[in-house]
């Protein structure tokens, strides 16, 4: 008989709903993986929290999350609320040693993120943030090509995260342009790809950046003559330097006519290249130096059985994955680190290095000048 | 409290876990969904079966299918061992009056599928057969195209169905090469795309087909020096007319050097045409007639919510839904028809008229001449 | 000082143009090609004759084809008029000793072809027929890839030519669908796919067709209501036998909504698999068989140096080649052909030989059953 | 009978070549246009000036440019030799009151441009720079779509030039790095889509950029183990302003790996969107705001008869132009401006503002600061 962990889910929007079906998948798709225990669901109605329990098979709601934090069947706390909420709840959920995974941006500031760290770091509990593109195996294939000089020296990095969820400048201020809620193309897509490239190539030690609003107003609600400011960016550039001596450009953009998902990068080293974009996510496009030049081009891998943990969804290749099975292998290695008390990864430390970069950023358009981190 | 169904599920292989995830998964995705009970689980062994419950939760474990047919708790019965068990598994099951899902192909000739399609229908039980790449959101889009007249009187189509994991011909003779199990290429993967044009366009009417054996012998064993003559097809290709008036070729390939999923058709109407691959199953290619030149083209479409049942999975666009989804919709859909008593598609019938085709291409290419069904 | 040619063109058309426009370009391509002379130019109207003489610079100009076999400064002929009048003008022009392009199909039938070809041996001409897009550098690869073994032994091919043009039913009856001019789907551009299935492959030996016509009236003229019936084929799909000992499909459709070029092809062999597509014709899909599984997939091979004569076009790889292009290689060759007695591809015994397929296809379609070449 | 111009040509490498079979092209393809008459050609040496006369036939040949601004016959000359040379010849061409066509980059500097155009336009000759990209009907689609305001209010920009033919770090120190070529990525390929962005979207008003060189050393001479200090780019990263309001991301790499020609941009509008890309540079991918989301997607529009001039090189939709295509287009362009005295693009003038961007990139990367132009 396995071994249960008992979780429970704040939130039950699009996220918390992705977690508690990855939460449900875990042991299906993961044999060896530590059962969770659907504990409780919190929500800011219990009306909604039963919804989700009736669902998903929770075992209690609340419309009070902190009442999650006595209960000592919660091990784990998936914080899946607005950003503005992460940082007191996580930090209420690591008061109580719980191991928290927490939704990404984690907080809209790197110190709010640097507070959470540290906490979680001094109370030794397990930490993950919801980076989940980058649970993908064909991406797990490209991080270990790059790590294991597959493409030799690395030379370039060209990184986006382009979606066109706010290009319609009729859209209602709310809480996605809000600031407090780690708003902006750049902190809430734009970290996927800031993410994404310190994932494959390491730490960014300089930022030159510049935001931009292209929807200066909105209305204050859907079809008001109202319009407030809009205070956050919809476009986001940057040009980086990675620690390991190469350089690259990163683009967030949720002005993106047209584009629903447009999270791509290309890397150029010295033996080899390789085109990722999540439009096509069970491809990567690889070129390899030395070939043939009469028979050679980028070659388009298509995900299978020699790329973990594809093997535990399907046997076969060609068959492929989709999203809620990225962010079941999130979970699986979320659960696993527990289990193991190994490193997990993106934990709170890399989230807050993520905001980091996101925060500098910010600074560097600001200041009209290249940023140290 | 949702209504809940007992399950059993016989096989434990490739197609067995696909049921038990699909059906642990339909209850979180499809809130109003009977929720699946995972009763019993069959195996050859009961080491096997003990596994498959231990992953996924079955209550209880067998070597002896037919135990589970006495069991009042098993309504339903998921088929997933090789081809040649189906025709007594299925008779067996009807006769207890379980609904019965059966993995395709349904039996290795019409007769026997005619037989299980007579059995069912006199027993009024529910059937389904596991056609799962038709239960794609975006694969409805181009039904309902079709059915709704958008794309004009059809004019023409051209299927596909290739993929290369029996071009090596050191791979042994075994179950897959053994017509007993409706095996070659036209009876294993062809059905598919026999499926998949049915779905699209409806019955076909005539056959003209050539079937070949590209490997024709096989070691009797990996390695091995002897070697025995392969009987089954390696490539169809068939020459089809439709009732409704159009026709169309149709291509069964497993020797397809370098493809791992070339399920494709190409859609031809008066109004617009469509273009499909599940090498890249999230999107849709549509031609429109009438758009400006200047400016027109085929248009990738992209899944999303404006594609049901897309949305259960995730509310985003650009998301992408993965191959155990798919599963999951099929089992949500076999479900809801035992529930409501609704047709479902593509049931015993169904699969019975496709095997029709298959049988027919055989004759067909055997005999030389085109053959009317 | 270079060897200059004397050429004629009988037509002033589509093909017309192209065959002056690949006739001025070849000296500057090709520096060491005959040059040639553009002597003169018929078309049934002097005028028509004399526009093109003024824009591409023929010498002379003529409403009398007839006239210009006298003339013993035109060693080349090229017929580029309807494929009823290639008969006579083709035994014409080989009467007087003249080298002959001819543009495809070269006639309504293959014993009209077989008379031309014996004619052409008889006076030992050198002919050329246009079949254009096999001169496309990188098919030129492919053809050696197959020739050398680098794909091992062939196993399938599948081809198709589809286009858009004739898909709308008002288009009025004319020439294009006269049998006396070689009409029909097959015949108009299903011949090219025959033809680079013979490039590639070699002899065709059985034929099994069907031919539908889709459009089965068409307006005597534009906006008539008067409607003469159709009497070819707007879809034609062969399944053919390669004397090599594979197989293989093939599809010709001129009623294919919102195909512009789809002539493409692929095919496997147990070292590799290509796939070509007209649509981007400057690239060739190549998978190889024996690359580790992790990183292998078709690879997209761009047009460059590394294919001869791409080079003559320009000397950087990723520039790519246009139609006229094509043409200019395929009158390049032809030319040296004539100038060092070495034989060409696609002559006229290679014409009639296509020419012969396509017969046999609408024998085969007519009396229900394979034939054998 | 046409009206012909006398043209001289200086320089027989890659350009030279490109421009005499260009200017040979024009009249068979534009039968408006004046007639070139290849009166010159020049090369550094007599023999090298030779078999380019022998092959496209200019009249003479010359080791000497400046004796053909003393021939009466020569009213335009076609400057193709390296960078450093362009002023001294180009203001000796206007002296002598001759029409210049120039390569890119027409000068290592802007001052030296400003010096070039300030006096073309004092003589009164007309002007073009090879910028020969832009010249693709597809591409004059996406500027009149832009132009008309089809795509809305621009939001946003991003362009790449990217090529790996200074990838490898043996390749020789030579004119390609020396600055006094206008060498590096950004001046050597990059202005290319600094001017693509001005083609599209007009004036450039601030610029932040960093230059890199990735290669810091090359040997002197191929296999020398001495190596000297490379002092250009390989790699340029813009982040621009433009005058209309919106800004963009530019990006210049001659060292990316497996590239041959991503020469592509992506640009946003409130009312659509467009992707191109050089690779397949017949095509154009159009979003369009507005249509149903169950069937809207990025449509790939294909160049054919409704893309002028496309129609001169060929009725047929689906055949495609060649690079050579768009050189011939660049100069009837540049013929037309000259006889009917009308604007041409892009013109020294362009030339100087697109190098305004190239020094004020340079600069802003050393400087460390964003420069207004």
């Amino acid at each position: 008989m396995r071994q249960e962990i008992g979780v429970a889910v704040v939130g039950t929007g699009f996220m918390g709903k992705a977690h508690a079906l990855a939460y449900r998948a875990v042991p299906n798709v993961f044999p060896n993986s530590l059962k969770p225990r659907l504990v409780a669901v919190a929500d800011v109605t219990e009306a909604g929290a039963r919804q989700a329990a009736e669902q998903f098979g929770f075992e209690r709601v609340t419309d009070d999350w902190r009442s999650l934090l006595d209960d000592p069947n919660v091990e784990v706390v998936s914080i899946t609320t607005p950003c503005s909420m992460h940082r007191e709840m996580a930090l209420a959920a690591i008061a109580a040693r719980k191991h928290v995974h927490c939704e990404k941006p984690i907080a809209p500031s790197a110190s709010d993120a640097y507070e959470m760290m540290k906490a979680a770091e001094a109370a030794n509990v397990v930490t993950q943030v919801g980076y989940n593109y980058i649970k993908n195996p064909i991406l797990k294939l490209a991080q270990e090509m790059i790590a294991s000089g597959e493409l030799g020296e690395i030379t370039s990095f060209r990184g986006i995260h382009a979606e066109d969820y706010m290009a319609d400048p009729e859209i209602p201020h709310g809480w996605r342009v809000d600031p407090q809620n780690g708003a902006g193309a750049l902190a809430e897509i734009g970290n996927h790809i800031v993410g994404m490239s310190r994932f494959l190539l390491g730490p960014i030690t300089q930022v030159n950046a510049q935001l931009e609003t292209v929807n200066k107003t909105r209305p204050v609600a859907p079809g008001s003559p109202e319009r407030r400011e809009v205070k956050v960016d919809d476009i986001a550039r940057l040009m980086v330097t990675f620690e390991r001596g190469c350089s690259g450009s990163l683009e967030a953009n949720w002005a993106a006519t047209g584009r629903k998902m447009q999270l791509e990068f290309e890397v150029y080293g010295t033996k080899g290249a390789l085109f990722f974009s999540q439009e096509r996510f069970n491809e990567l496009q690889y070129f390899k130096v030395g070939d043939d030049p009469r028979t050679s081009g980028f070659a388009r891998i298509e995900a299978g059985p020699a790329h973990p943990p594809y093997e535990n969804f399907t046997v076969a290749g060609g068959h492929q994955l989709g999203f809620n099975d990225l962010k079941t292998i999130e979970m699986a290695e979320f659960l696993a680190a527990i289990e193991h008390r190994t490193p997990t990864f993106p934990d709170f430390r890399e989230a807050w290095e993520i905001q980091q970069v996101v925060d500098a950023a910010i600074r560097s358009s600001t200041e009209g000048q290249r940023i140290r981190l």
